[in-house]
């Protein structure tokens, strides 16, 4: 941390400064300039952090300049992890595509929807059973009827299950019947349901809150990684800005981004990013461009009856396209898409 | 909801979704001009909702027209509402101040924030037990100690107090504490929440998100409205916005308009829109001058040594100088503020 | 500004940061903490940002920390100034309105909305000859023509003249027949134009950008200061967020701020925030309340055949409540509306 | 255009739209629902837009549902456009890059950044004479000599130029240099500039406002092209949100809309987005996967030593890279990169 005094701060006002960080057992350097004298301080930053410098005589700002998160920082850690889903591998060297409808409504529409999944080269299945809608009128999902369904469709196609997890309360219930437990962004800082997750012996997948800057994004799978689970996988679905030509703003650098300041394997979520199926491909090609691990896709085998973003599931045709220009893709980047191989994946006795 | 047609739609394309529309019971009306046609919708939202209208062949847009909620909107309930937290009243006709610590550290420290807050004309006292926090490593409150210290200061000054819940588990526990339960900005769209606050005994601060539109925020009302607990009020807070000078950009427009489209009251922080203390009376100001039911506010007797948001907290001259700016407006704004109020006001057994 | 070496920077790397910032006759002060080195840097600002430090081996980041702005500064000029156009003072101590159509339309129409304009208070009369339209099919003003009404109406009402100028080679026209130069939302950062205005012998209101920081803000300020012209008066007209409940969000904490950082007086324009005529009252409080010395009001003798913005503008009734109100808050802010004025003011000889 | 009745609008205040709206030659359609009235419009928008319905009695909302650009849009001209620049195409079925320095500041530095960007496989040259800077104290460009050394390097190389205009008194002097006029991010709704380069005879490059929505950018386009220059490629070069990991946030969804709503192509300024050279190639490779036309890359032989944006200024190494990935990837999108040229390219007698 950088404590910036103001112009005009005393010699007292700095002294202040210097001896209440020593009285926290951290170092203060003092650099005195022409105009302004700026201390620097080293030393543990949830001590410092509780001093309020910035309230102090004389100091005019405080400037964070470490990272605050640990366990999930590469600086620490600097081989990128892979994370295994049911055994299915997300992480460097790999291209993963998780597909399935937005929620599971019967046992045939999320079967249907899983078979095209498999088609476009998927090797895990997504399919929400606790739904959280802005409207306490829209369909809120089947609960564990859903997960049921969700169990039985990966008997039937040896797909592993990622699912949502709405409440700490239910975290044991979905960790019984799901292969990865999905954060979803209205959640990423409810902490109470990050620590359960953190302490679930199923690995995470993240998802970036919709306001969310990359930090705080970091700083969330730090809380889940505090209570001992690091199996988690983070992912961009967009941000919310001023255009609203899209649903949300999807913001590709932050792959990029978050693989450098964490170990953690990324992946993008081009549906929900931008609402509309016309896009899902045009962004699945740059997120793949940009480096990302993997794919998280909306899919439905009757859009138009959907009960939950019809709007932009994908269909038929749509996922050959996809399969085959994400094969191309992956070459390119010098991974190894699943989309290429044939046989049913089994589950491996989870 | 208006579905506006593409230019290239066919007689077949718009008959379809006339018929679509219809099976579900709603009505349509064709107005067909020069280059478009557009189609009227009249019917159940949520039925309307279901039908994925704008992935059918020949749509080009969906415009919905009317509020999606119910229960809080004012169109059905055109007098404005006032909530009543153990006997103190929010609404019309009053100006409320909430105020106390950020978070409860020690039974001294909030009797004195307590007292401080009673002097600058604060008739309920709020402090957080149960600390939602960006950071694993920040202060995490001090849970139910917190709260019986909360009640302790309560039975002393005889302030209700209004505290933060952040997990559907411990909901009936706060209530049993607390006379308000607040539901933070993090939190705002954790609906397992919301619907755990709806089922208490207790009347609800609904912050809104810090990246949620007004519309957002009355809907998050309404999933608590909706398990039938109608004592609410609003809490604008700040919203996140590329400005950098404060932690986040007051909303001030959204007071007058939420309590256009709601009959619940409206109050605001000042002190976490900002996150600086001398921009807390100015905002104060502005709130109470666009109409606000009221305040709530940050104080510690020593903000230096705060565990929690120490650079926004008011200090004692800081407080005097509130307490007579409020009077003053709330006089021009037909409002009785109590901080003219000189005598303790007792618990009413609760 | 300060240097912050990453983890891994070597010896070698932060002696070459320390020689390259000696090479610019700056200071470097290193201080050496446990993970990282930071190097303090104090000098010229302009030849240090010439260094490009921040691509340097061994650097992670570099943070400035002081304001990159000096003549229009409160550092080294704390009295708040007070600017006069034609006679009328903006400044602290007086709350100034100024008010009038949109755009200029006909004599007639002028006439009657600075007719209107006087009778809420207002001392300034505002008008657009010239209009920045988003499309090239919207109304773009009267021109030549338009100011030629506007000293007109000054003629006969006495009130001076504030309207926009759009290119650099319109200046001098413009300020042949004006009283004050405006500079709209979408030039903020014409450089060109801020340079053109800063040669004028007119005072300039800068219009915040819709998009734009306080701190750039302040830098197009210093653009026309540096030319010589120190006659600004700043101000706020709301931000582009993702709230669409108005046409941009009254950022109300940008007047104290502005009002800190900057000797230059700070007014609201209420009108343009909201985009709604039903908010333009509630936002004229708040506004004042916060210390804004004035505000500039859309007024329109007929708003539903208005050519530019006639659903915010403000119609009889509201001006009168208007007055009425300002009145009193002026009064509790300690400043002196002229509102109370009932003579006409005569112009003094421009 | 729909309008929204409010709940409690009467037959006659349905009746006033429908009147008014008849008045000005357009076609009124009334719905009505059990709860609300809506009538569509159709006919003239300007017209429309005129008659200020929004603040009508009994009128809720006025929904617009048809784009307001007509020459750039794809409606009436489904074909993509290809724009020549100097001999080069910039469209469908070919990838472009222009690359070279921020700005001009040397014969040498330029010429060199000329060949780094050849090697790179750039075919068009970009290089700042005229430079808008957020502060008056930075370097402002070498104008008309920075101009001569672009056409010197022009003539060495054989490559056309691409080069910013920011004042329309000089748009004339800067096509007599150039092959194509730049129009930057801060400029982009200066309408005065606008129209002054809708009427040079060079095709024109605008990039998209940091803060402007697609439909926003394209009503600029417009602007452009109702001067009767048609000539006119977008570039995206991100978005300005609450993130400030990056300068900007690529809004690479941006390419796919534009291109699908207007005819004219769209490229990619992955420089300035991110704001850091680490970005450059992801970001590159994004745009290219999302479709984009083109890339326009900042290069700089001594980035350490830029007088402008030296961060994010590509070097020798990052430029092979960047060549190879291209191809790869135009060749998978179906397009012909230029980078596999090894031939120069000789000016065509412009």
């Amino acid at each position: 941390m950088v404590v910036v005094m103001s112009a005009d701060a005393t010699q007292a006002d700095v002294a202040e400064v210097v001896e209440l960080v020593r009285s926290v057992g951290a170092e203060a350097f003092v650099s005195r300039g022409v105009s302004r004298t700026i201390v620097g301080l080293v030393g543990d930053a949830g001590a410092l952090g509780m001093l309020s410098l910035r309230g102090r005589r004389g100091v005019s700002d405080v400037v964070r300049i470490s990272v605050p998160f640990k366990l999930v920082s590469r600086e620490n850690h600097p081989e990128r992890s892979v994370i295994e889903v049911g055994g299915v591998p997300i992480g460097p060297g790999s291209l993963t595509v998780i597909a399935g409808p937005c929620a599971v409504e019967t046992p045939a529409q999320t079967l249907a929807a899983a078979r095209m999944a498999r088609a476009a080269g998927a090797t895990l299945l997504r399919g929400g059973a606790f739904k959280p809608r802005t409207s306490p009128y829209a369909f809120q999902g089947l609960g564990e009827t859903g997960l049921k369904i969700l169990a039985d469709v990966r008997d039937e196609t040896g797909m592993p299950v990622v699912t949502e997890v709405v409440d700490p309360a239910s975290v044991e219930l979905v960790a019984s019947y799901a292969d990865m437990l999905q954060v979803g962004t209205r959640n990423m800082q409810n902490f109470a349901l990050l620590q359960a997750v953190g302490s679930a012996s199923r690995p995470v997948l993240l998802k970036r809150g919709m306001s969310s800057t990359i930090e705080e994004w970091l700083m969330a799978a730090e809380y889940i990684a505090q209570r001992g689970n690091l199996d988690i996988v983070l992912c961009e679905r967009g941000i919310r800005t001023f255009e609203k030509a899209t649903r949300n703003t999807l913001d590709v650098s932050a792959v990029p981004i978050a693989q450098r300041l964490s170990h953690l394997p990324v992946i993008v979520d081009p549906s929900h990013s931008g609402g509309r199926r016309d896009l899902v491909l045009p962004l699945s090609r740059a997120a793949v461009a940009a480096g990302a691990d993997g794919l998280i896709i909306d899919v439905h085998p009757d859009p138009a009856i959907a009960l939950c973003d019809g709007d932009q599931a994908l269909v038929g045709a749509d996922l050959a396209e996809l399969a085959g220009q994400i094969t191309g893709l992956a070459a390119l980047m010098g991974r190894t898409a699943a989309t290429a191989v044939q046989e049913p994946i089994r589950s491996r006795g989870r």
